[in-house]
């Protein structure tokens, strides 16, 4: 099967690579075409646009960094959306907000085209690894085809319902990511305060019943201070961003969301904007 | 040994019901006598005052629900720091601040009395089946003295460091615990606002490596509805209230732990404070 | 001159009645034509569509209640904006955000179309008497040219600067205000608890040094609990979203803000969000 | 009369200067004697201790930073409370907490001392100028019989009610200055964040009916960006920690005075503490 794929940032890059070590047909598109260098040189073709991508392929997928990129990339005059042929199936795995992928859900129908949001639950080292989870909103019929590609790219699907459902699950759990990750920094920089140590709180804390399990896989960044990022903190603060802006649109208050969206913000202010989100802690902890 | 337990709620009457079942004699009190109605029944010995706990009391435990208790119960009238002979020791197991357990420490000191404060993590159902953690801050001599009554109320000690470092960490902890309920609180309500089933939500995300493992424990409340107190909502208000009230004093940030504690208290307002925490969840999805 | 006016809410409805009492022709349309009986009973023509009432106009008007029902009345298919004439005059004086007035300037730009985002300060007693005040962002020629019509329906303009200058301007307003009448009914929640009356507290306070001179207006409301409204407390928190949104999009934290949004959303979902934003006393007191 | 003074900081030194230039003798005291130079080379009598103070006082005046203060000059070894004879008044002017004015009366009821909380509106230049005003709790009696001494000191006085209801409205006073000027310094930040400049924004919001009259005061402040403080930033904190646990006391949810809190907080650990509270406006520009 030819494969399309559009975005190969840390994630797409590796989901890609995946898809290019199985027995289907890769070709590729990103923003900057330096990206794509290794894919290239192991067999993927290049094309210099989302138009391009689409003249080929059966399956496209889409894994881009907003709402904004992914409808430049779907509608813009190069973008793959009119090209795409009757019927086939464009993937959206971004973290987008559920009615903005809904409405992509309608303009893929306008084009014939079937939809699915599936964003991924994991990020970068899941990536890699091909453990990816994928949340899924679209027909049954659907999933049950794509499955065979979440499959090569990670290892279980959730589907949540129709379009949007996927986008809408995803979107809790990036919340309860950079809710958790926050509130643990303001933990430990209380902790911290009070003279007990870092070690002692990461040893009692982590791998505890109160403290999440994924936070083990942060301990190493909190000890060394080296946030080389699995997920940048503006990421997540541009998906609680997302999740509030659904709130509003769905009138629930989320006063704790919009408080943690906020102290990102001044955590980007600040200069952690390219670091790891859990660098949330070096803020906090006025390291 | 002759050990005075003072403060029978929730968590001190089954922290005391081990002591009992062990070799060691045990003396109560409690603010109404009702409450120590089944240990004396098995064994114990009521004492009318504070005072009259600590006349015969080899070691003192004290299990109150906050500062103002602990001190009342301790230094005024009919208190049992007075009482109690020289070199005694006094367990502090309440959740305090820790300028208060230090300012215990120093009370203490001044009646040569030996000092541990020695919260425990854990809740209702841990107190009951001998699996609490006690979190310890003072001598390491007084922990080792203490440790076979820590092992008979509870399954594993963690000796943070000097007074007050016990309840440091204790605060901590409770505040994550505090926390981590009221952000899935409010993730949970903006998933079913976009039409994702409770079921579909607790399904994927209790268990996974983006919530707390306690939160598994709290799974049935939320499904029913029934929320009888296993740590009653307004308590957890006053622990993050310690919490804030201690990062005040040493000057540090916790933009979270206040959003967090006014959610409570709007939550207390709202009827909910002696519910168990986890109903916080009833409070943001509006049921 | 021929002016179109669409919008005929609490506020376009008075600031289209102080035009059709000066010397010009005045068409109006409105998405519920009932809105419209006392100006058309008094002279003004009716059209059945947004384009219908910018075939003849010279000027046209929008006074809308958010981003959404703007770009719907300009751009869809019996849209305004295609049918304006060549070099005409689009003033929209609805609360939007500065990203949006931007795009509808561009769009008017590219229709040809003259654009000023031209808000106002002040609710709908000033819209009564005719003492609004313009905030303006565009061309100096284009407001020189609408001047006369804003010394109509108001008493003051204020030239910021660029397209989407005026808007910016306005929401920082109705930020402020949103935030001092909440911060105010914060404060007289917290007076009241501690046993000073409602009468001393708005009499000490309100005209002060303290409480901006606004407050005065919303005083006997807050005596009478009639919240009869001059600005509905929804479009209020649909205001402070706006400039949270915007926030985001220029990167600047806004933790108050959005607390702020929160409170008013919360206030909502109790039943308030038809009422004057005054009434965010009567929730934040648990009256 | 002779009349005890303690506390001679920026405020305390202006209002004991202005005591000292009318008919009554002063006796003052100060933790550190520098602060006194000016008082005593006035005419003013030092004296060593607080005690000291009380000896020949027959009112006495206390203006301190905190409650903590407050009740050691009052207390300690060489308090003022055992010295002041009987029926003798003791005017406390310091900021402090409703239920630490409530301890302190009685604390002075058991002395036979007689005592009004007698904080002030108004901060440096009102101080220097002798129009602050007094805002009192207390018997009526004691307030009329004090009132000459108010209005050398200020120009004007306000009988809230019984003990501790000057504080309450001074407490709830302060908080509206606190939140006032951080949603002026967001505000200010996202206008300017917008392209619009400081100077218009300044002009068109100071003196407008959104923005309370202080603000004016605080204008050249924000254009200099020079804040030798009339009212520093950290006491500004330590006064909405105290708004904000009397509202713990009395259960009344404060969502925005503790997020105000907490951005002052922030701005403590950035540098600002020591500035005038209106710093929080460089703050959040992040100039």
């Amino acid at each position: 099967m030819n494969i399309g794929f559009i975005g190969l940032g840390i994630m797409g890059s590796r989901m890609a690579g995946h898809l290019l070590n199985s027995e289907h047909t890769l070709i590729v598109h990103n923003r900057t075409k330096d990206k794509a260098t290794d894919l290239i040189a192991n067999g993927a073709t290049w094309a210099d646009t989302p138009a391009e991508v689409a003249q080929d392929a059966d399956i496209l997928i889409t894994m881009l960094a907003h709402p904004e990129a992914v409808e430049a990339t779907a509608l813009c005059d190069s973008g793959f959306l009119g090209v795409l042929g009757d019927g086939k199936l464009w993937i959206d795995s971004s973290t987008v907000n559920p009615s903005f992928s809904r409405k992509m859900a309608e303009q893929a129908t306008a084009h014939n085209v079937r939809f699915l949001d599936a964003p991924v639950a994991g990020s970068k080292n899941q990536a890699q690894d091909g453990v990816l989870r994928f949340i899924i909103g679209g027909e049954a019929d659907d999933v049950e085809e794509a499955k065979p590609l979440f499959e090569i790219m990670g290892s279980g699907t959730v589907h949540v319902g129709a379009h949007g459902m996927g986008t809408s699950l995803k979107l809790v759990v990036n919340y309860l990511l950079a809710s958790a990750m926050a509130s643990f920094a303001e933990g430990m920089a209380l902790g911290e305060s009070l003279g007990v140590s870092q070690g002692m709180l990461l040893n009692v804390l982590v791998g505890g019943p109160v403290v999440p399990p994924f936070m083990a896989g942060k301990k190493a960044k909190l000890e060394s201070g080296d946030y080389d990022p699995e997920f940048p903190l503006q990421w997540m603060q541009k998906d609680v961003q997302l999740a509030t802006q659904t709130a509003y649109e769905t009138a629930v208050p989320m006063p704790l969301a919009n408080a943690t969206k906020e102290l990102y913000q001044q955590a980007i202010r600040a200069g952690h904007g390219e670091s790891d989100f859990s660098a949330i802690y070096d803020y906090m902890t006025g390291k």
